[in-house]
């Protein structure tokens, strides 16, 4: 019996918060027998690009390969855990999520390759979790050596200068070509260690440890790194991708508050930009996740994972689809700008951002208040700001948005929401004084 | 009438200097009417990597397809060009050789992208080319903007400080995502000019203008790019393709004896390591070199370029076989860090390297001694060394080569000569006794 390639992109897992109307979105999610995965839940992001069908037998041998690696690890020392995998081609990778992934290294070890190991990390994750992290590695046996670098904790600090400490201990400790550099932080530590790795020795092996919810469901996916310029974010990096990402749900335990609502900001945007159905669940689960409940966190990782894991799957290098999940960025990007990086943090800047974007976008019509009314509710509910900071200047703003990265020949093109929830256009045709007009709402001059 | 490969694989040019023994090596070269081509002579590096064959139809129209671009140029200002195909799939790209290339900006004009330019070049090459060079590419018309950047000229100068006002020029310059980076001058331009676009908003277009024999014959080929570390060079770059290689031969006139030199080491090399007709042939015509005859250097740079671009189609990212093009590199890299970037040319430094390695070779009976002499005898006749300074110590030697990217696991990795003329090996598996003995011939202590 051949199965229609929509219902391989479903979910495979039994979700403890199922969301309801997920399953009308996907009509032909198909739900596994649990046993089978013994408590493994599995998501596949997106198994079938070319889009012929697939007999159940097919299906049946693909699932039992993806899981034939986690088959050996033990299910009653991890407890539930999540497999997303990003497809792109021989730099596909997966992502696994789970609560008390540290206590588990198999996994970590499995995907360490050579006899050196370079963790990087900052200041403020050393302390917590570095240790666990090295003893982790080095339980791989065979000789195996671990050396660390730990960097002065913020965004202020993602910069050249602090990408050289890298590269200095990397050369001081003899990383070589098979060496592994791990990233054990938030996403500024991410995108540095990944830069990092991509350009020394002209590419190392690398593997992600996000332990901010900004750096699981964003960073994690895409394989963007890179450093400031101190005229503008990111403007220097590399598209690299990891061997794989460990996603420990229990380090959001450690995570400061703000931080936490930054990072809620980007699980907004995945459904503004294209999830309809994980908005709504959002609406109805926002106090969970600002609890911090495992279950919802996990299925908020998961489900953001899987939507970024699909656009970047079918469009790695950013030459289109991909720039919807910047919904947001290119207001926020100039506000982080202009306060110096750090003041605010990025989720904090992509939800003023948003805010801005929906006001531009019910002044030219494209959506309805409404829509607006419930964004701005849900942002509130997340405790994220719907404004940029008053003293910030409509010329300050044109002048950042002027250097963003995707302006092409002279033209800003911009992430907008059109018609219903779950729908947006990345375009350079709209209307300049919608443009104009929130810019002035939202700036004193 | 189906072709087998290697005939597809072999040299359609009538060439100025025809290698009697090419032929032979070659025994199914093809020769094309030259009236078909109108004076362009065109060279496949590796026309198939799928060992499939062709009947002479397809080869016809392949070699049709490859020329179409080309017929539109005229053949008068144009004289004889040569292009090498570097085939690497969807990264593929052309290497137009001939003389007053420069002078005939359409082929420049074709592969420029977007609306925004900038050419990075040195101090050196800035007042003999740039002009030129800026005016060929704003005769495309459509508004293109050039912008340019004039770097201080040296080795020395190859660092993070200095791609840094690479950056700083695009940023301020406002270059965005569809622009293109033109690198004019030799290695450490191209090298510095392809990182910057490799990293510039993570990935920009970017164009070779290689104005050495060393850049026109080595860098121009395989995407390596980087600047040095103050440890150790070459260790910071990225894997990074052009979309063209431009080489005018006309710019070997301003070229100084020594940089002149220092490029032929690199053309010997590829002679040693892969292509004993091509030695044999510069044992002929070394004279010629020396004098710059035009025609004996189209012909030693399309065979260079074309050694290069198989060994890279094969191995793009130097996992095996790629490594044979360092042959003398990592005696000559510790000569050239321990000296001091610049103080010793690139070329010099391989040519000693050779040197030493051949010495190696000898003391562990892989290579005759007459094969020894012959190598000495045509660096020499070239006007290069044969062995490091004295006052470099073999502890020297050690501790930088244990930095070699060629490391790994610990174990040195090097590339010997073994055999007769045009074999060599990528092997840790030496005499490590070889090695002291070759360091303690070479090194005062």
């Amino acid at each position: 019996m051949a199965l229609a390639p929509a219902s391989i992109r479903g979910s495979f897992s039994v979700d403890r918060y199922p969301c309801a109307s997920f399953s009308e979105a996907r009509p032909s999610t198909a739900r596994l027998s649990s046993s089978l995965f013994q408590g493994i839940r599995l998501v596949f992001a997106k198994e079938t690009m070319n889009s012929r069908s697939f007999t159940r037998a097919d299906l049946h041998s693909r699932l039992c390969a993806r899981c034939a690696v986690l088959e050996s690890v033990s299910p009653t020392s991890q407890g539930d855990m999540t497999l997303v995998n990003v497809d792109l081609g021989d730099r596909s990778y997966p992502i696994y999520i789970g609560s008390a992934l540290l206590d588990t290294p198999e996994l970590l070890q499995r995907h360490i390759k050579g006899k050196k190991v370079l963790v990087v990390t900052n200041t403020t994750v050393a302390p917590l979790y570095l240790d666990k992290v090295i003893e982790g590695i080095k339980g791989k046996g065979g000789g195996v050596i671990v050396e660390s670098v730990i960097l002065p904790d913020g965004e202020k600090y993602k910069d050249m200068a602090t990408l050289m400490k890298i590269f200095d201990k990397a050369i001081e400790t003899r990383m070589d070509r098979k060496c592994t550099f791990v990233a054990l932080g938030g996403g500024v530590i991410g995108d540095m260690c990944g830069f990092a790795a991509a350009s020394f020795l002209r590419g190392v092996n690398f593997i992600q440890i996000p332990t901010t919810v900004m750096a699981q469901v964003d960073s994690s996916v895409g394989g963007k790194t890179g450093v400031n310029h101190p005229l503008g974010k990111n403007l220097i990096g590399a598209f690299y991708q990891p061997q794989c990402v460990l996603v420990d749900t229990d380090t959001l335990n450690t995570l400061p508050d703000r931080e936490l609502a930054s990072g809620i900001a980007e699980i907004i945007k995945y459904g503004l930009i294209r999830d309809a159905p994980f908005f709504e669940w959002q609406e109805k689960n926002m106090e969970a996740l600002l609890a911090r409940d495992a279950g919802a966190f996990a299925y908020a990782i998961k489900r953001s994972c899987e939507n970024k894991a699909e656009v970047v799957s079918l469009d790695e290098l950013e030459g289109g689809v991909r720039a919807t999940l910047n919904l947001g960025h290119t207001f926020g990007h100039a506000i982080e700008t202009r306060l110096g990086y750090g003041e605010w943090l990025h989720g904090e800047a992509v939800a003023a951002g948003m805010a801005m974007a929906a006001d531009m976008c019910v002044r030219m019509g494209w959506i309805d208040k409404s829509l607006q009314s419930r964004i701005l509710s849900l942002l509130e509910r997340a405790k994220l700001p719907t404004a940029p900071p008053r003293h910030l200047t409509t010329e300050m703003f044109r002048s950042t948005m002027s250097l963003d990265k995707k302006v092409a020949d002279g033209k800003l093109k911009m992430i907008l929401l059109k018609g219903s929830l779950g729908n947006c256009l990345f375009t350079s045709d709209f209307d300049p004084k919608a443009l104009d007009a929130t810019l002035a709402a939202f700036c004193d001059k």
